[in-house]
């Protein structure tokens, strides 16, 4: 089953000739979710043939202008493209409004509904379920309210023995129990425990997306043993101070939460536009945490 | 002195992977002004390394996205970049409220003012005028209101022979005038024509932007004898009812106007996305006008 995170924008607040805003794409078992959307988003899914069309939801991590400046030209496409399906947006309250405003100037013969889901959270809140996985948010700080977003698999089902299936005639009808822990009782009556016939699922993954925010250790049991984290580094560790006066972290930062996390893989992201050369912010979270990795345009990185 | 526009975006209401939506840069004496804003226009004046600070006009031919969603990200890096100069802003009365809208979300601290420059316009109009300089717009026909705008030099100074200067010892106070023709009285009271110790100035240009508008000859007689004109040209002459229909212009159509107006030479684009090789538009129009280019994200075109 599919699970990959693929970068669209990797810079801070300002472009650069060759780093969009944030935003990422989310691929779980061909369902497409949209993280944050900065300006020439749709530009960039284009580039790298992503289908506007399978794209039903989005989701905000606050109200800065190179996180969401480029929702107001996708929505349009998507209606010009003749989109029918709902359009599920996810973010501050406040969000509701600004697409209420966007919608009176630019929205007539809008061809979809966009469906609101506002969230004003003070402690880490499930937003999305379906029946493979669910989406938390996660307070981060920041100067204006701000979240993070956990991808969680469910946990998945035992695999079948397929040699079992033969040996025991066991019929379809008492797979889906036997998947889901049960023993099977054959027609004479013989009990066969459940691992006999099964072997144990497959491992639940994880991704967590946190920017922007200042350093936070309130996020690290909340994001134990991810797969995946990706975690903004704006910084060097040389510009700590204004990291935190911007309420931004340091590369440092970002491998010190992922290493106490015991997060598996690492991506850092979000870089201020004084890195030309990204290699001093990527050496420097690699002495903490070595299994770090650049977020670049087009990279996608599997969880 | 600097004439030139460069082509920032050159597709129609849906961006590609490589056309980016309408923008254009004018410069005029190193004076920088932007026609319209599409989604990405910042990203292309940082690749194309134009200096944000020396923008200080900005005219909106008309209110759909794809002319105007780069405007919030500009402004916004305008303001993160500390700039001071009022920032002019010239578009239909509703633009007004757009910003204001923006601002109430995204304005917190904007280091700049805005100053607008609202038209609703029926006829040819002045909005601007600097020394050398007149800019005007013309009402165009498309499904909103929607104006061109004409960029005319004023006339030119004559230009002084300098061996006359040294031949009748010219005083640098009586220069002024004789560049704007008056003729010189030497201090033996001899009257020397201003024919004599001048040359003709050079002709004035001018520069026409024409987006979006179906076919309408109204504008030829306000673009005659124009250096160069831009023309959008949405269509191949194939979908001229198309065009019609959705109130814009094929190449032919471009064409057309260009020749009927004795156009120098025509720029062409505002392309449909389902052209991936433009070169029917541009076979199309020269076969009716042969001075036609395409326009093409960073071509730089000599007015």
């Amino acid at each position: 089953m599919s699970f990959s995170i693929t970068i669209l924008g990797s810079s801070s607040a300002l472009p650069t000739s060759t780093r969009f805003p944030t935003a990422q794409l989310v691929n779980h078992d061909e369902q497409f979710f949209l993280i944050d959307c900065g300006e020439g988003t749709q530009i960039q899914l284009r580039r790298l043939k992503k289908k506007f069309g399978k794209i039903n939801h989005i989701f905000i991590s606050h109200l800065h202008g190179d996180h969401v400046f480029g929702l107001f030209g996708l929505l349009s496409s998507f209606s010009l493209l003749g989109r029918k399906n709902d359009l599920h947006l996810y973010g501050n309250s406040l969000l509701k409004d600004i697409i209420a405003d966007y919608l009176k100037y630019f929205g007539a013969g809008f061809s979809f509904s966009i469906i609101h889901h506002s969230f004003g959270v003070k402690s880490i809140q499930e937003i999305y379920e379906d029946k493979k996985l669910t989406i938390s948010v996660l307070p981060l700080k920041h100067r204006i309210p701000c979240v993070g977003f956990i991808f969680k698999e469910k946990a998945k089902e035992r695999n079948m023995k397929k040699e079992m299936i033969t040996k025991y005639q066991i019929p379809i009808s008492k797979i889906v129990s036997i998947k889901q822990g049960e023993d099977l009782v054959t027609e004479n009556k013989e009990l066969i425990p459940n691992d006999f016939i099964t072997t144990p699922p497959v491992a639940p993954r994880s991704f967590a997306f946190i920017t922007d925010t200042r350093y936070t250790e309130s996020i690290i049991k909340h994001i134990q043993d991810v797969n995946l984290l990706y975690h903004e580094a704006t910084f060097a560790s040389g510009n700590s101070t204004l990291a935190k006066e911007t309420y931004h972290s340091t590369s440092v930062q970002a491998a010190a939460i992922a290493k106490a996390a015991h997060a598996k893989k690492l991506i850092i992201g979000h870089f201020s536009t004084r890195y030309k050369d990204l290699s001093i912010l990527l050496d420097e979270a690699r002495t903490i945490f070595p299994e770090t990795f650049l977020a670049e345009e087009g990279l996608e990185f599997e969880v």
